[in-house]
């Protein structure tokens, strides 16, 4: 069960209204790498999970990151606190009223317009939160590593928006922020490789012909080699010919039909056949009147 | 530029048409963790990337995945082969028709109905696949860790739908396709840790006071120590007080206004009062007028 | 602030693995009316909220559905917990599993292959959930009714849900979470009419003359009226010219345009004009070559 | 069955082009607020109706909200038509597009290059209109709270949208689809209280015990009373303890598992767990080479 | 303006409720090629077209598709009757609802639970409509020729849905619907070659040398050669050196930097480089310990 | 399978740095009408059929389109290349910084903090790319006149966009990729009228009489005629009465519900209705306290 204290974990203090601000910080508010997907994935995990260890820490995290929603939350509120009665009031001029809502330097029409000054749970370009940013699939050594690299991009996105502020409050709350992505990416580290061993995920072996082979799909100028496709360690395969079929049959697809759908194919194959022996008039064609300065193309001069 | 050989990377052979195992294995084609994903996610972040290694590294392995996408799809193809022409010959009765498409043992119907066969671009759900899907961000040391979990969640995916089928092929390609995500997380990997430092990722270092604490903020029976919270690794905080406010501040949130701004915003508070001193009449008062058999709740009854 | 207590607000018992009715009830996990759009509906509403009580308010009840989510979602985690295991630990046959998986009598495949079991943030067709079912526009007398109704759905739901098991740990948790949407309704409808006025919402006043028409748009057999039409309340207009142009204009669109936006107007239009005179040979035409046991239609005869 | 009327329910007059004005427009033609939610909530509940005269009602409104997305629509139109013209015509230099259609003021420019001027249905941020907008879930006492709501909801953001223009022509017809929001909200009312009990919602009685409590979850300065959680009206309960588990059992989940599921849980379990006891090298101290102006975190320096 | 006529544009008859194939029909109500797609379609067409012939038509036909919209809708209400009651009562013990809501032969859970037995605007996935079915993009040429497109589609639709029933009243009223299809096509047909010229749309001529070259970019056995790619009709390249490249110069892209910038890509390439000369130790190797019947990988056996 | 070769299929040369106009350019990366779009469409339709000659053709066509994908992609990373290393070095002032991100001319702040300036798969609105785009249903006749369509539509789109660029070598490649689409519609052209009849699409004869009619729905000032409703190609229906109904019946639906299922229905009926003889207190009416400038409205002044 939640309980909620009135108190922030972080004291939020912004020096002046600014909802061109408000409006980019809702990218961690609502946004992919946002503290709801961050507190809903682990949320979902911690509810699925049967390890005691695991599933309190998980516990923990989610407890957190929703209060670091709040915390974000409520600097996109202060940011608009002053824009919010400015606008359910509307004291200003029409004209006045228009050029803040959609003036140079933000994007905040809709935060104002349809969403009234509230934080909404949108990104910065105002797209719904969905829950496809949530990529908890169920096996720990999989969830622990994508808990890994979310926090890693959450630590990113912080550091872009501080970089984007002046407002010393905004700044220091956001540092705060992202510094926990950093504590929480270590507690998941551990957490990953105290289960012995991890790699492969699952349980499945794979088939050891094609576990370290690595192709060489791409090819030209700019061919490079490293630790990642070493001699050392991957069977490094570049000719075109050998990457093809590589169990060493046709590469071509079959499925074997029954009598009657083998029928059935070959009455639809013919009724709904291109016949590559007529060269049929096309609406193209028909289309293609000639006047608006291009030259008739090949196959309307015919 | 992409060229394209009509040969498989990998030889399908499929027993016998079974629409509702290709709708299951729709999953790795246009689901969240399958092969569109996968081949978008590398292939955008080559485009972006600067790094010789990890842009020929990326583009190799994105059209690896494009191969994968051609080799699930094909499968899924084959299992609809028969189903696809029985439907638009339309040979059946009706009733039997409806009990093919609606059936108990598939969900197979709007993969009949609407893509008539053919593999969509959906989850096994039939929801469409959506870039939301792919949490690329531009920096390598969160990216690289995203796509180490990304293969990790592909895999038990693929191990998740081979022990649903017993057709040999099917199983044979399904198992060639979760071994090269092994490869390729390895790839993954050594490509991060050949950037160091890679951790904490980014730039800007954190506040160090923050950095390894671990606040317990999910308490009672089933609290759990490890390395992810243990006194080595972090200062580990239980006590409640000790969790709100960091920063040592208020924990209010507060807001420099200007002198106009304030007065509006009392202004639409005055307004918009909820007047706690009076218990008015509401509607559901007007509405609970008893009768259905639930007795009057306590705010109805007097 | 938040803090997670590890007791649930209800004690979940449930009789036995069921992913069938897992998945029915992740309506009220990840769905459109379930707890996830009821907590952050309230608590978005209560970050951007400026009067203290109804803030309160918000707050109080954005925790408690946050300990419903986790209530609902604990009960699928445990109707899934045996599958879960089977699943993970691939015991069964393929074609048990299959059968398992894609069976009659639910629709978990989803759930089982690409969550693992566990309670994912999607409605019972798999669909992800969306911030596009929060309707939060800020401003109190609409937001307040806009709870009144989401109680009043979510109280329906879990009804509907109730009459689906007779399980009855299941059916006892159930009746709790149903129950306390009926109580917080109350309490937003105490909290609206403790505003006033409240109707109409807002602060611009309607245009006089048309607040109390009603436009008998859709006429026919089954004209009814009643208090929501009848001359008491309304001025009803039948007379469908009467409908148009209320204004008393023309009902035609216009725009002043600058002389050079006349001109490129009129460009454009002789440009892209479809020529009424003609009557050309078409696309259909080329195509309709008849032959497939239907009539040429009247287009092609000619 | 519908028929259309080339006149507009209200004349439509504008001053002068406007693309800026037009993108903000939009939020109420496929905006989640907007005519088309509407048209088709109301719509959708007419088809599904069986009480004669809700069913006239709701058709005769849905009809009325169509001839509004057309107004709405419409306007945009005429604000967009100069500049739709000036894009298929290309007259103007590149730079002077460019600057035309990414210009400060507006954010016209998805409307402009994608949409070529026409309205499309998206919300202002060039969100696609989605269906999960529509919260009708087949319960009259349910559906006619949410359709009060939905026009409340309405009115609001036109009278945001009327504050942002002063083209006499546009506030006009703006005002008049505002009042509309305002009578048809009445006739919702009427509709719903003509419905006796219509509280609570549905058929199943709640669980007396708890129909009238109030949890006061959100704790600290800031706790307010009022009618909505009064002693007069509900069972004030503010313990925590008492919050948790209030049916009086132990607040934990349990599931009756056959005996094949409890070993196949086990075996899950151990296969999977994070050993508490081991404090493992991780990836992150891999990583945590030191150099990049950060002091080492504390697990890395051990 | 819009009016409603309270009969429908075709009788309605149904023969015996049928939750699963009202489910099944959704796919035309809300589908992707369903009547909303093209009543909305048309609508947003007309209202931006300024050539009189054709926004006639377009709304002509959208006024009737929004007839359509309501014929299959009310099919849906009608095979829904019995069960929405059934619903509503909960007269059925828990398991015989159970069974009828997750029963074999449909997907009509969703329907029946969120929904409540009416229809709603999802496909028969329940996937929720979106306006990016809409690809209206304000140029008559490209948009007539999606109209007719989408009719077509449409009309493999509904020949599909009355292969699935014998149900006589619904399938003449999809049959209706089909027919009215095939109407419509050609009204576009029409349309579209009344603008002379059409092909290629737009008024920009293109680059003369490539618009009738056809690269053979998939190669191998199943290469074909018919009219779409005749040497009548195209240059046709095979050679892989001849598709790269084909502006004859180096393939490669740049861009001209200037000289901050450039000194800041080299800075961001030098920070984040994936050193290619070391072979470093990583997270799989760290997890590799081993032991789960998995032959330890290459890299990891170093 | 898939090759990919370092040399793009256009070279790409940019002048200079210039996030906004990259932004504007995502519309054809991760726009409906953009390259994915494309190549996702032909490519699953290749998979799903069977003639050799149209397989052959799609799959060329896809092949080339993914290079399309990359060439616009990597235009877009040319003009963020010097942006990207700004954001990620943070060199600028936060101020600078906030300017250049949020600033006029341009909607890149999503791009730039979210993405990194990598090219993300969303539009130009920052809107997730998704498979809701791709409209193949599996019947060639409807695919290929999708196909023919959707080209038309993107070369539409490379034309607005040409014209807001004066970077001549953007232009240029622009200008290469608008060409191929004209090349490809052509070629699918020939494909679908080299299969014949291919009009009308599909198998069922449509029902004769209302093949060729034209319902005139929309009627007023502004009744056009042309070869689309011309009585030489159809029969024009103006008359109201006689566009309802078309099949000579009531026009009004009927099921024939079991007994038991009327009977529900009538208690359900009798349950929700709204009775029309009462006229009673409403919420409204207890909202509408009077005072804010707005005069009663009719119901409340009674």
């Amino acid at each position: 069960m939640f309980s909620h204290n009135k108190r922030l974990q972080y004291t939020v203090r912004v020096s002046e209204s600014n909802p061109g601000l408000a409006n980019l910080l809702l990218e961690q508010f609502g946004g992919p790498q946002g503290e709801l997907a961050a507190a809903t994935r682990y949320f979902t995990q911690a509810l699925g999970e049967t390890d005691p260890g695991r599933k309190d820490m998980l516990m923990d995290i989610a407890t957190e990151e929703l209060s670091h929603l709040e915390v974000i939350g409520t600097i996109v509120a202060m940011l608009n606190k002053g824009s919010k009665s400015r606008l359910s009031e509307a004291v200003d001029s029409e004209a006045e009223m228009y050029r803040r809502i959609s003036g140079a330097g933000n994007d905040s029409h809709v935060t104002q317009v349809l969403y009234g000054g509230g934080p909404p749970l949108t990104n910065s370009a105002g797209v719904p939160w969905t829950a496809a940013y949530v990529d908890t699939i169920g096996e720990p050594t999989a969830d622990l590593r994508s808990n890994v690299a979310a926090e890693a991009r959450a630590k990113i996105i912080y550091e872009r928006l501080i970089s984007c502020t002046d407002d010393p409050g905004v700044k220091e709350a956001l540092g705060f922020l992202m510094t926990r992505e950093v504590a929480h990416q270590q507690s998941f580290e551990k957490a990953l490789y105290a289960i012995q061993p991890n790699f492969p995920p699952g349980k499945l072996p794979g088939m050891e012909r094609f576990s370290n082979v690595y192709f060489n799909m791409s090819q030209g100028e700019g061919d490079e080699r490293g630790s990642w496709n070493s001699d050392e360690n991957f069977e490094y395969v570049s000719d075109w010919e050998q990457q093809c079929a590589v169990d060493g049959g046709s590469g071509l697809p079959e499925v074997a039909l029954q009598a009657d759908e083998k029928s059935l194919v070959a009455q639809t194959m013919q009724r709904t056949r291109s016949d590559p022996q007529q060269d049929p008039m096309t609406g193209a064609m028909l289309g293609a009147g000639g006047g608006n300065g291009i030259a008739p193309t090949k196959s309307v001069r015919r």
